[in-house]
């Protein structure tokens, strides 16, 4: 935490259509825009220690505030000095609201306007989350950036439960503010962002906007995506919802996500994503190239010498070969985890340099072309 | 690979008491004994780069050749150029001959005096281990030492099956060392060790010892010890059996052991040991402190800031509190295994360090009453 840093900056260098080129500066560092923020859902980005994180690029994590308030408990994190010193990780921490894993990993819900009751997935204790509640974790734990508390409904739902879940999101986002402003110190050094509902419709979606607007956030995120419509569905979405949110502010896309849907959303005007998506596919064996994904443990890879992406500069494509990740992972070795893993968040993180130095030089619709045509080709080979 | 490096040397810097400090050249580099071997069983030591590996002080590690023949097997690791290349570690590797994994983890073992047909505990699959074979697949892997192959009986048998299988495992050896040096190129490149057997008994070990002798091996293992006959049973043995082998020869301890197992028989004339312990225990939240083991679960470390051991060195504890390896190891993730098992493979190097230091000055029986009486003292508390 550096007393002279600005508390919440956000300056634009460049846009190229709608994609934009920005820094997000914050007390605790700068955040190199569109970016992509590698999460540590249980204080740890999975198998990776977090020099090796900030060694692929990554300027900001995420940390989900779900899992942390049932283990090890956002009281004890705090009485342990914070998030960022029990995990060893003194660059920013975005918090989600814990809304998300609320009603769809805990069991037992009851929702309610003053917020969802729930049993803990690990041991069946009860617990409440508020707009209030949500706040006072992400304050405990000395987020970097709090989001607010939303409802969250199946976007199987019908319209007038959309409507009806977007209203109380904004209700929320009203208390969640008002939370976040009253813990003084911490608002002080911290940033909050609203989450714009509204499912796939452009009035609730536009109704949503104009709410949150009028709460004066930091930042605004577009809620509700990524959640099993389908990239179409969501890129509609996108053509129109981000241009509903303040210009000078940061965009943040939550959950999203496959390399080729960041890249059409930075093409639509976001500049933040967070996904488990390298992570997660690294531990089962999935590595992610400039040709589309592979799996690596397909028999084909038992004797490949060659690296896991040939034009990846990370040490896991400079240090091992497929053929030795295939064995790794087949035989269920940690190690296999790590590397895939490490491998995976690089090159998220080369996107990201790919897609703002394509933005810089004005040549973003030549790069995502070129990207898709080779990325897309090989995934149906 | 050094050309003008030795192909095998060892040299013996200063005694201290039956205690030997000394160097052990081989054509990948020098071996500072006594000598700690971290286990890398499938090709990985379990949670670990190999670079991390090395910088814990590592000069050596093990190889597994039961393992390694099933999966990803022998040939295939010869055709991607050698265990070295493809798991990333270009410092000695010592591979065990396979004999006691045979004998302990595959199925259906049939034993002859041709050797051990056995059915792989991966697959079913029927393979044949004898003296010719372990030598060729310690050849194909690219070892640096070559252990001789052996037969393994429980230490609770009838002396007169100890007699017949140290008798047949001498048989073997003869057997081991003229496969190693028809194997030309490699035999050129690599040492190789015999094994004395003879369970706890000083006539069936010298027997041993001397017809192993008479074969010239680079150095000597003393097998059979370390398979649940208690510490003060192998420190008996230990007591006469190392002054059977030449002085001017390393002497390795197989499977050995605890800390302070490393420490007896240092102070008993042992150069160079293996053992899962520090990363099969790291793996399972046991952290060795120089106050004794203690297991990183308990409750009493949950909001505990200090770190694993306050006077150790290692990136863990300079890095992370106790209160965070609980955390870890708690919630079952990856990053605890690693972090675990960096300590405990630093821990182990810096006994050795320490050992090899008390030997260089001539202070290893004070060493060894001060390590043992803290070590031992917290164990019992």
């Amino acid at each position: 935490m550096t007393p002279d840093r600005p508390r919440f900056e956000f300056r634009l260098h460049k846009t190229d259509g709608k994609a934009r080129l920005g820094t997000l500066a914050l007390k605790r560092g700068d955040i190199r825009t569109p970016a992509f923020m590698p999460v540590g859902t249980a204080a740890t980005v999975k198998a990776m220690k977090p020099q090796d994180v900030r060694a692929t690029g990554a300027d900001i994590i995420l940390g989900n505030t779900y899992h942390l308030m049932l283990r090890p408990g956002a009281e004890r994190v705090a009485r342990l000095g914070g998030l960022h010193g029990f995990m060893g990780w003194d660059r920013p921490i975005l918090t989600d609201s814990g809304g998300y894993q609320v009603m769809s990993l805990s069991e037992l819900t009851k929702r309610s306007e003053e917020g969802v009751s729930f049993a803990s997935h690990l041991d069946g204790s009860r617990h409440m989350m508020s707009p209030e509640r949500s706040m006072e974790i992400q304050r405990l734990l000395g987020s970097d950036i709090v989001m607010a508390f939303d409802e969250l409904v199946p976007t199987t739902s019908t319209r007038e439960v959309q409507d009806a879940a977007m209203e109380r999101s904004m209700r929320w986002a009203v208390r969640s503010r008002e939370a976040f402003l009253s813990g003084h110190d911490h608002a002080q050094q911290a940033a909050q962002f609203g989450i714009q509902q509204g499912a796939l419709d452009p009035e609730l979606r536009g109704r949503s906007a104009e709410a949150l607007l009028k709460l004066g956030f930091d930042g605004y995120a577009v809620g509700g995506l990524a959640v099993g419509e389908g990239q179409a569905a969501m890129f509609g979405v996108l053509d129109y919802a981000p241009d509903m949110l303040p210009a000078d502010r940061p965009r943040y896309l939550m959950g999203v996500g496959k390399p080729d849907d960041i890249v059409g959303a930075v093409e639509r005007g976001i500049d933040m994503f967070d996904c488990v998506l390298p992570t997660r596919s690294g531990r089962t064996g999935q590595a992610f190239t400039r040709e589309g994904p592979i799996n690596i443990r397909n028999a084909r890879f038992a004797e490949d010498q060659g690296p896991l992406d040939p034009e990846c500069a990370c040490p896991v494509c400079k240090g091992w070969s497929r053929a030795y990740l295939h064995h790794l992972v087949r035989a269920g070795e940690i190690l296999g985890a790590m590397l895939m893993t490490e491998h995976n968040l690089a090159f998220y993180q080369a996107l990201m340099a790919d897609l703002r130095a394509a933005i810089g030089a004005g040549t973003l619709t030549a790069f995502a072309t070129t990207f898709r045509a080779r990325y897309g080709a090989a995934r149906g080979s």
